[in-house]
């Protein structure tokens, strides 16, 4: 089996400045719900107060979540929206830093509180990718197949 | 001495899925092959079952390899396809991280296997940038000097 | 308060190389100068031979900075170019990765010496975004609200 890809066309491009202490999915799904967009990729840069990430256990398929109240720099972070339930929908993955050297990752999830961020949004026109159930994984995967 | 730079025109715009337990650079070379995909700059985001990365010892002007026979969340892998020896030729770099908090990460290097992921492709058009191998760092660097 | 964005038409779109020896940020912003780029994305991978990066203390709004004069792999770096004080700016965030699987990363700074990377750009066409400062946080954000 191959990669499996879609195709589509370049639509809006957006930078965009996270609000102070709001939650960096809850903002990127509600601009995208305003502006109409329902396929995207984006990138962000900046910094957090709090943030929760996941990582897959591939085995027991479930994520196994670690949340820290702390500041930390978003050092990557890159992700998607497409459709899940008719709404868009942010994926997301995100490393970060703090003072003390130390490094955390994962899948991004809510809450991850902004206190100062940079997004890049390029929206992507053609026929929206809805997100599916896959018994292999147990994730909600692209429906390419 | 300036950055070297080469302007593209932008060609097609891909989104995918990863066919579970296949290579990943295997699985974008493959693609661009059959879509003749000369060059294009890509993103990763997903799991693997298994990673190899490598560090380059800019001195010996060897890859340092490291392999995990387990599994890790891509927490960013960001590439691009260009040309060598004739063929789409991948070259990624990436950040993983695990369950125990753990964080790895360098240059892509096969086998590296996909449990679910997702890419984003932007296909360039314009003329190819051929790889050529650089006396000075002892790398396959883009010939644009 | 919800994300605040612009809106932004693609530019030219560049593949480039750094060259050996030299400043990341400053081979990106002389190249932006030079050729009348006043807002951009980018992405870099590549190799350093000694790295600054800095974390944002959120409650002294002081930069903590730590310099490494040692090789490294830039293993992720995406960051943006606007406009502070009339001149194309370079804002990024990096992640670095040694041989003894040593992972660093935080915003870029100078002096970050490449020792072979590759970058790609793509210039954004609208109205170019100034940076002012914001009290809320202390630090140079984009002036959108």
């Amino acid at each position: 089996m191959n990669l499996s890809c879609s195709e589509f066309k370049p639509g809006r491009f957006f930078l965009g400045s996270f609000p102070f202490g709001k939650d960096l999915i809850t903002s990127v799904e509600d601009f995208c719900k305003k502006a109409s967009i329902r396929m995207a990729v984006f990138s962000v840069i900046g910094s957090v107060s709090s943030v929760t990430v996941g990582c897959y256990d591939q085995k027991q398929q479930v994520h196994v979540i670690s949340r820290e109240k702390a500041p930390f720099e978003i050092i990557s972070c890159t992700g998607n929206v497409s459709i899940k339930k008719g709404n868009p929908f942010v994926h997301a993955h995100i490393v970060l830093s703090d003072e003390k050297d130390k490094i955390i990752g994962g899948h991004l999830f809510s809450e991850t509180i902004i206190f100062a961020g940079e997004i890049n949004l390029q929206e992507l026109k053609g026929k929206p990718i809805e997100r599916a159930y896959d018994y292999k994984t147990g994730l909600m995967l692209w429906n390419l197949f």
